[in-house]
């Protein structure tokens, strides 16, 4: 049994139909009209009610009714006209709740009194119609812009038809404490509208309208603002209101599941608080799951994956031999295993299709993954051979998930006539994996990696390419095991293997790997000689050193922590791969030198035939 | 002779030699060496000088040197050796001036006596190698963040080595009066970098990285900012440091020429200053040009215009005949006068092409397009046809200049076997024309319509279609003669007919112009029920009108000036018409129906046959 679910129609793309499909498909409890959405419907009010009822969705809030209160008396005559004509739309609508929020534009009386007495005055009208009014305190109303003060103005309200609406959003975009929630009756409280968001510096208004996200997405603590509500007794349905201008144009089935995957993190994190509050329909615990422990391998699939075993011979990997089933061959070096696959991979260049993690339990990751509405994935699989659990990212990767293994994974005995693994192996695993993210998935990405793998989503930063900004983000495991970068290629990069993807090896000796490399043929990816005059600049480095980074590509970077040494294999269609040294307690990825790569991918992928 | 012109290397997407032949071909003077791009060329210092050379462009700025003052003399000594790394690059690139930003990152000490002895000994090491220092403050620098600081410590440093440099974005987004420039001496201002910006509420950083426009496209006052450059004294060359997502990505040559521009049209506007700084090489005018005093006609352009010609007939156009020797035909009403050319428009569904406008002077205006880098337009012309000067805009629409027409226009008679034009048109002329602009050529947009056409640009807004925000922005003649929206569809809208555009015709009387189309079969954009339901509550309007507007098709709006009443047509291609009346002083474009406009549309859409 899980909390009621609600979502405002003003989240979706399409028509007001669509959004209605699409959130009963998602498995939401009910909508919040938006006005808007009604207004501009082909399908009227009766349309509308009788639709959601086949669905078996409710029509739980209509919204917004704006300039309510605060107004001349001359003018509240307008309002109690204009809201008696929405009281009887609502009637045939079948939607008994209105919201009303703190007045913008028409207030020009600063006093609790007025704005209760009309209040009340709007609630009597309102009871008369079977209505009853959810007063809200936007974060930019004239007065009443807190709130604590619009349940005060509630409270002098004094009407059964009158109670507060909360939207964490206008509270925590505010910095008002939340905890003062508690003391509002739940009963008084009529509706709850959630939204996360990034931390942003900017006007409020703006940063509402345009960049709100769903709850696990940004950077409010919307478990703790959440418990608040719950404890202070509220019982109706937990609504999303998110104003995102991506949400409004994305596909309108994918994103109401991404909502609604959301509340089910959400509902996850408020059962987990240290004080959670307890009803009989909730909150609901996710299974329990871990953070993966590692990454179990990669995939690289293409029609003819021949270049990039190529690359891993150069860097010193052993092959392991073919799969026993499938036309797919694998790659080790220490826990590094790499997978090329050349299944159903017709006219396919080299791509990062999958990666598996090791999580303690697979069976429950996999429970939860399912709950959380990742879409599965099906692999065929003969008897005998292991069935991992594998769900699609919203960038089209495929997530496996594996358990623990001592040394090789069990599924490596599946792959058969290899060379045996070799002693000393100079990487030793998996630094971190880096995903290209289509721009409208970005925002479902984050809440994708931390809600179903359970990682952990960083600050955000923007690297300068020769095309434009790429929008990059770490999501990773508290322990950093497991790191991926996921990136946003600039809106107008355009290439048939689309924007790079690329895996991150590690290893202690980074010099040792590229001199090796040379040896077997491998070509660094080449690094200008104005990039080592700088580093000499920055970093004051031996000339015998600068000399050597030079003739092997390898890169540097250094912090209060430690040293960051790596370099890069040409791209193979749209994968390439890194070899990194960390020393210390650097946690960074070289940052300073992602320009200096993409500016030598740009170059190279130029000069096709070079 | 005009001022010199210069661009920082980061405004302009590519390697550093892309930005190098791209600035040249625009027309630049010279380029500040942005080191980032320097640091990620494979072109060495010696082949960017030597490439410089060969094109005729001059190095002259390096930029930027970091964290230089305010630190511990231990620090200093790092700063010193860091510093002398560069000037040496600087001598083999050939660059005399190097920025140094106030310090941002490492200043520990708030004080201009240590800033200043710190920026002097600096100043000694510069002179050794022949460089010259010009101090910013940065507008979040940590203690120097007003030019007027930063001044100081160069008078404190006092040494010939160390100057000022001035950039625009710096002081305007912090609201600090330039008139103050004009007493620092124009030999210690070293550097002069100009951006303009969106007025935009949110942390300067962010503003400044990210939003950066050339001058022109945003809402900074840079032609009184430059009058006080010049006024005392800076001979350097005016240089533009723009920061922007947009200009950062999209086709390095079509950005420059437009950068070069702005420079174009900032000249003239401080040209025209009421106390214009004058010199020598400067600040030239460009030739006169009122903005258009009316819309001399629209074009549609398809392989088959049949069904324009459908719509135009239900409005009440009279059809004028055919060309002399295109395959163009002409409809007028009033003076509105609409073009269907099927002239090279193979598989073309109806576009609006082209668009004239009525100047005063043609020649001028011509001429002001081509000292504007406009891309002219060719079209062939028969003897004793009229040949207008025509130009292409950023969104590919061709715009043509006419002389100013009692009555018909001149080129008119060119059209044969026509209807002669009816005595009392209800349709008068064009109120507005709506164009579609791809999301990279928005800002060019502005400043071509405002440069090369004199118009203003207002303020932009939101509309929320199904599919997404749309962003739209007026620019129009000061008497709202001239009135164009320019809109940017939602980043997903994906159609092959383009995102629609369209043209409103003007009336006096909207209901017999709707009446009469609706007898000649016209079928208007569809209006839901539901919007007269909410039209009624919101300005309780009589029921027998509410009935006959949902009839029609009418929609309608009100604001504290006046009223506004039009329909629209259903849409042919990616074309539609609007007929609007205005009463009073309503200046708006029915912004509140915007969106229902845009559900029918997108609900039709999907509706292809119907």
């Amino acid at each position: 049994m899980s909390l009621r679910t609600s979502i405002a129609t003003v989240c979706l793309s399409g028509t007001l139909t669509d959004k209605l499909h699409a959130a009963a498909e998602a498995g939401f409890d009910g909508v919040e009209v938006f006005e808007p959405d009604l207004v501009a419907s082909a399908a009227g009010p009766e349309e509308v009610a009788a639709l959601a009822r086949r669905l078996g969705l409710t029509l739980d809030l209509y919204q917004p009714f704006r300039d309510a209160e605060g107004v001349t008396e001359e003018e509240f005559a307008d309002v109690l006209r204009r809201a008696r004509a929405k009281f009887r739309l609502m009637q045939r609508l079948g939607v008994d709740t209105m919201l009303v929020c703190s007045n913008v534009g028409t207030a020009t009386i600063d006093d609790d009194e007025v704005s209760a007495s009309q209040l009340r005055r709007l609630g009597e009208a309102a009871a008369e119609h079977g209505v009853r009014l959810a007063f809200e305190a936007l974060a930019w109303g004239r007065y009443v812009d807190d709130y604590r003060r619009a349940w005060r103005i509630v409270e002098l309200a004094d009407h059964p038809a009158v109670g507060t609406c909360l939207d964490s959003f206008h509270i925590l975009s505010r910095g008002h404490d939340p905890a003062g929630i508690e003391e509002i009756p739940g009963e008084k409280i009529f509706f709850l509208q959630l939204a996360d968001a990034p931390a942003l510096t900017m006007d409020v208004l703006s940063w509402s309208r345009h960049h709100r996200l769903f709850p696990g997405e940004g950077a409010f603590d919307l478990p703790a603002f959440l418990g608040h509500v719950l404890r202070a007794g509220y019982d109706g349905p937990l609504s999303l209101e998110v104003f995102n201008d991506t949400f409004r144009q994305t596909e309108v089935l994918r994103t109401a599941r991404q909502a609604r995957r959301s509340l089910t993190w959400l509902e996850d994190q408020v059962a987990r608080l240290p004080d959670p509050p307890v009803r009989a329909d909730g909150p609901t615990r996710l299974p329990d799951a871990a953070p993966p422990t590692d990454v179990d391998f990669v995939e690289v699939k293409a029609e003819d994956a021949g270049a990039v075993d190529v690359l891993l011979r150069q860097l010193g990997f052993d092959f392991r031999g073919r799969h026993r089933s499938k036309p797919v061959r694998l790659w080790t070096q220490g826990r590094a295993r790499v997978i090329c696959n050349e299944q159903q991979a017709r006219d396919w260049s080299p791509t990062l299709a999958a990666v598996g993690f090791e999580v303690a339990d697979p069976a429950a990751a996999a429970a939860r993954a399912r709950l959380l509405q990742a879409p599965p994935v099906f692999r065929r699989t003969l008897a005998g051979e292991l069935d991992l659990a594998a769900f699609r990212a919203p960038d089209g990767t495929e997530v496996f998930l594996a358990g623990p293994a001592d040394g090789d994974a069990a599924w490596v005995r599946e792959f058969e006539d290899g060379e045996p693994p070799a002693d000393a192996p100079l990487l030793t695993g998996v630094d971190h994996v880096n995903l290209a993210q289509p721009w409208q998935r970005f925002d479902e990405a984050v809440l994708f990696y931390s809600s179903v793998l359970a990682l952990d989503a960083g600050a955000g930063q923007d690297v300068a390419a020769p095309t434009g900004l790429v929008r990059s983000q770490i999501v990773c495991s508290a322990d950093h095991a497991v790191r991926l970068a996921l990136n946003v290629a600039p809106l107008a990069f355009d290439h048939p293997d689309g924007f790079p993807q690329h895996v991150a090896f590690t290893t202690d000796d980074v010099l040792a790997v590229a001199r090796r490399a040379r040896e077997r043929g491998l070509r660094p990816l080449p690094v200008p000689a104005s990039y080592y005059d700088d580093l000499q600049a920055r970093f004051d480095l031996p000339d015998a050193t600068l000399e050597e980074y030079a003739g092997l590509g390898i890169l540097h970077d250094r912090d209060g922590a430690g040293e960051f040494t790596h370099f890069y294999t040409e791209t193979v269609g749209g994968v390439f791969f890194e070899v990194v040294q960390r020393r210390g307690g650097y946690e960074g990825y070289g940052a300073p030198n992602a320009p200096v790569r993409l500016a030598a991918q740009h170059e190279r992928s130029r000069r096709p035939g070079w």
